[in-house]
């Protein structure tokens, strides 16, 4: 029997990342480009801000005329009025201050703002109990960014907050590498459509097929489903063509039968060089994934067994689309600290993924093992996350400190 | 002056969860349904699996004929075939056995499957070298679920798993709570729409509508934009009456103008009662935050400064809509664990938020707080996350282990 020749989990991330590049970029309005990444610099067309602004609500002075103020000595400044939000503002002379609103503009004469807080009104007489140092409680002109500064390098990517930077600066275009799209199939003679109510002996639905392309969305990608393959080989080739040319990314979703894995090994080989670069990965579940690169596109083919797939897909689909996607440096996977509730082995050599459900308790998040002899969906339904047993471990033990990653 | 009455955020969370309910149900065809929280429960309408079904490759058999069965002593039996995917299996006599796929369907006649790698092939006669238990290798029929078993509870999402679980089942359409529509006004006559590439002085772009409907949409909203309220007290209340009739969520994203705040409680108490339920939040940034359940639906008030209005809306903003969505339970708040770079003060009586950004080192994650005197966009778009400093602490110390809300 030919035995799998398998490559390490971070092996297979280094052969994503040095495989794969990211696609062509594209020009989009700011409000569709949320999540993407930018394929050129982005350069400050002007200051930020373009004029100084309070960062408080009080009175605009000049420091020197506030100097030595304080709780017994207040100084004395006679109000002109009010900077209005959205207008200039007026200028003041020797002796005199102005109301001003947080994010205001500061007028002309004025230097620093104090605080509303410490000053009281009488009229239009200001007495003002505390100095400030000048720029206090001020923002500059240009201070946030000036005009020709990098506002956002090249691969980065554009969450709520560069959006509302972007906005500021009035740029509602941005270049931005594109999404992928994925091509998806499923294979295996045992599989009928999900939609399908009655089911012939032995035959399953194809689940994976909607929970897949979920997840592919989820990972930033949009997708494309091709339909169940049969296991014949012709047929297999061509359709698998077909999408390729198409898709940035062809996923195969394999059958659990022996020919729906050859004949995806065959087509990986067919559809182009370099092809096969890896035939198995050392983790659980997940261990027979196929990945190769077809002309530069990316086919993985997925393990049928639905948890596999979940996670394998989850980890180095991701990986994939990411990288298609433009990302440059690291990224985070964040995940939540809990206590394990009970020992689990595992075979060294291997990274093994176990999947927990997540109990409050007074000492903290308690990690309980699912357990299901199958392995299928219903446990992983049950599961608020998966908890990685490194490769060097040969376990993990009761009470100990663990981190679960979240099944979003 | 008339000092803010603050509530504490976890207390901002429980008003939350206490005054507002999960909207009603819609039918959704399960490829939409992604996301979404089941208004009711699902029944199991048949057996998961539907057969019983090997787990491994290898050869089905009746256990009592391989008892004993070792690599010294194996025992023989003949094929009768191969089990074919999709495929009802032909049934075993005595002295038989029968090639079996993972996933596949038991003979009749047979209750364990023998692992490929424990057998040797002459013909179709086929040597054991090692003897199984009953049910070993082996999933029954209704194992994973039975037919009237409870697949999922009411108030459960629908994540990958879930959707590759009811696919399984062949469940197409699922009741679950409608997504919530964000209703959204920015207000503040110094903003302007941010399409101008010219600012006249003293105006600035409304860079928070587009950054917060980004940010609506990730936390599973649809959302409608109103534009930018003027600081006149007759439009601002009669445009938010129009748009309360249609969202399940309004939100004003204040300026920074006393008026426009003043606007936003006066039109909370206008909407119905029972109006204001929160005036202040001691929360750092974002402490000027407004929430009031008029006749049923939450509005959110929020402070004009671009990273409190970011910072509040993902913490509160959220919050709400999950709520909205049906969740029940808790919701697990990821993070990653990184080495503080610095210290950090921070008042008592306050939650405190700081942008921080991380750095791979060769003992772990290292995090820097990023300042900008500002605390505008720029610096949140440099931050690759948030560190809180609890309200209890006095501050945290350079060296400390402490956890990262990663900004997605």
């Amino acid at each position: 029997m030919k035995l799998m020749r398998v490559t390490a989990p971070e092996d297979v991330l280094k052969i994503i990342d040095d495989n794969f590049t990211a696609l062509e970029s594209v020009e989009l309005p700011l409000e569709k480009a949320g999540g993407s990444r930018i394929s050129e610099p982005i350069i400050s067309p002007e200051d930020v801000p373009g004029f100084d602004r309070s960062t408080v609500d009080g009175f605009a002075v000049a420091a020197r005329e506030a100097f030595g103020a304080s709780e017994s000595i207040p100084a004395m400044l006679e109000s002109v009025g009010e900077v209005l939000m959205g207008q200039a503002a007026p200028p003041i002379k020797k002796g005199q201050c102005c109301q001003v609103h947080t994010g205001g503009m500061l007028p002309e004469g004025a230097d620093a703002v104090v605080m509303v807080e410490d000053t009281d009104v009488t009229g239009n007489m200001i007495q003002i109990f505390r100095q400030v140092a000048p720029a206090e409680n001020v923002i500059h002109r240009g201070e946030d960014l000036k005009k020709g500064d990098t506002a956002l390098e090249k691969g980065h990517r554009l969450r709520a907050p560069e959006i509302g930077m972007l906005a500021s600066l009035g740029i509602t275009k941005v270049k931005a590498h594109r999404r992928p799209l994925v091509g998806f199939f499923s294979s295996g003679d045992e599989l009928v459509d999900y939609h399908n109510t009655t089911l012939e002996t032995g035959k399953i639905r194809d689940s994976n097929a909607p929970a897949l392309l979920y997840l592919a969305g989820q990972c930033g990608a949009d997708v494309k489903y091709g339909g169940i393959l049969p296991d014949k080989f012709d047929v297999f080739l061509e359709k698998s063509r077909e999408m390729l040319e198409e898709a940035d990314l062809l996923v195969f979703s394999g059958g659990s039968s022996v020919g729906s894995r050859d004949y995806t090994a065959l087509t990986m080989k067919e559809l182009g060089k370099p092809g096969l670069l890896v035939e198995g990965i050392s983790i659980q579940p997940g261990k027979p994934t196929l990945l190769a690169n077809c002309q530069g596109k990316p086919v993985l083919g997925l393990p049928g067994h639905p948890v596999s797939a979940l996670n394998i897909f989850a980890i180095f689909g991701r990986a994939i689309i990411e990288k298609l996607s433009g990302q440059v440096g690291a990224i985070y996977q964040p995940s939540v600290k809990a206590i394990l509730a009970r020992n689990i082995s595992s075979r060294s050599g291997r990274t093994d993924y176990i999947m927990v459900k997540l109990n409050k308790s007074e000492e903290g998040l308690i990690a309980v093992p699912v357990f299901g002899r199958s392995g299928m969906l219903r446990t992983l339904s049950e599961a608020d996350g998966l908890l990685e047993v490194p490769t060097e471990k040969e376990g993990l033990s009761s009470g100990e400190m663990i981190e679960v990653k979240i099944w979003e």
